[in-house]
């Protein structure tokens, strides 16, 4: 089966391994693209993560995450951007593709949207020149619109394109089918990333019925609704052949599994329903 | 404090109360605007339903709920419009103010949303001449993104008002704060509702932090982190000064206390933070 074309997020295999492991583990079973958590690359040190994926020749197809703008107070935006320098510095040393990047939600006793997306304008503002003069391409991920309050007040791909066009080049989008897949502008919002150049991860999961927890219940591909099959040949005919990027949270079913049998489903999925 | 402006949609009360005495305890309060659930309608038949209305002076803001068109076979759909029209009936002898549909979502097996959507039109298009006959205006409520599998794919106010714009009069939208709260198009997007003059009802409640259950775990107003009363202004200033109606769904909060405390924190809250 094919291997090619597939990129396994870590965050997937977070409860089985840390980093070194979910790469032999990857490694094992062919697969040489993946996309770590800064947390688990902390873990072992940015040389040491950066020495494995050189000394193995591995695609890092993005770093997760950097973001996180929104802060009750201005010191706490001003840490958040020079947390997303440091963040750049990282996946540059990693070689990734893109910094992906959670944009953030509400700040703690806030009910101010407007405000707070303004505040994420002023942090990819901040941060894009880091990012742009050492060649880093930076990747927003809109997320479901469940996660407006606590995690990302960037909710569609229509928004995500917008702030891009607001502020031009070395920016882009993460298209993850798990926060998109329900949108009614998904796919002409697709064909507008693809010829503005704009798409720079694609993201795989699924969402199941019933879904029970808003985090931490997300499916393998074939397992739930998500039309996979066809988002993925709307992104392609836009332009966008990158590796498709397996990214499942799941505290009880695929967390639980052994890491390989979680490696095995992913290649047998991507295979058969992506 | 003030009670004008407020209704109780029943599902809010639907573990202390039948019909009867959901209304007797809201008019103990002085409230004297509801909307009543068809299965809350049924068990004490419509007939009864409908006296109690009328000799009570009450204003029905909706019967809830039309809706869920998509079906596996083409006799599935004929049987939802068909139920669909009953649900216009019941709503005319309760002199309601609307009939508010929740369109439906996937069927059994698929995956296809455009063919599910189209299969909404096709139901929202039968349906429509015969509630127009009978002078009741449907309203499709938009349901918050994370119901688009399993409840309803019309998932953002522009997506409805654009159902609207095709199906012509008769119909328009009720607007939930807890389903369109999180939208970036929001208030272009009332402004519009409210230039066709298709806003025919606004349902209240909040967004808490953390949501541990997708569909009971709403709350009462002030709770969470929905501006109501910058959205309740969106509104009037589009020329929608109807009731708003509380619709809240908690099953391990307000659902377990007793009714009478349940409709006073209502009315406390539409005093203070709607």
């Amino acid at each position: 089966m094919k291997r090619a074309g597939l990129s396994i997020n870590l965050a997937t295999l977070r409860q089985q391994y840390n980093l070194p492991q979910a790469v032999d583990a990857c490694l094992a079973q062919g697969i040489t693209a993946i996309a770590p958590w800064r947390d688990q690359v902390h873990a072992v040190g940015l040389a040491e993560a950066a020495r494995i994926v050189r000394e193995n020749g591995l695609t890092v197809t993005g770093l997760c995450r950097g973001g996180m703008f929104p802060a009750a107070t201005p010191e706490g935006l001003a840490d958040a951007i020079e947390d997303n320098r440091r963040a750049v510095d990282e996946a540059v040393a990693l070689d990734a593709e893109c910094l992906v990047l959670v944009v953030g939600g509400l700040p703690a006793g806030s009910r101010d949207l407007p405000a707070t997306r303004a505040m994420v304008v002023d942090g990819l503002a901040a941060l894009l020149p880091y990012a742009q003069a050492q060649g880093m391409p930076i990747a927003i991920e809109p997320l479901h619109p469940m996660y407006a309050a606590d995690r990302a007040c960037v909710n569609t791909l229509e928004q995500a394109l917008d702030l891009c066009d607001m502020l031009g080049d070395g920016v882009g989008v993460a298209i993850d089918v798990y926060h998109v897949w329900w949108d009614p502008r998904l796919y002409a919002q697709i064909a507008r990333a693809g010829r503005d150049g704009r798409i720079l991860a694609h993201h795989i999961c699924d969402w199941l019925v019933p879904t029970r927890d808003l985090l931490l219940d997300r499916g393998m591909m074939g397992d739930g609704v998500i039309d996979l099959k066809a988002i993925r040949a709307e992104i392609e005919a836009a332009g966008f052949h990158g590796p498709q990027e397996v990214e499942i949270f799941s505290a009880e079913d695929w967390w639980k599994r052994p890491g390989e049998e979680v490696i095995a489903t992913c290649i047998e999925r991507f295979n058969t329903v992506c």
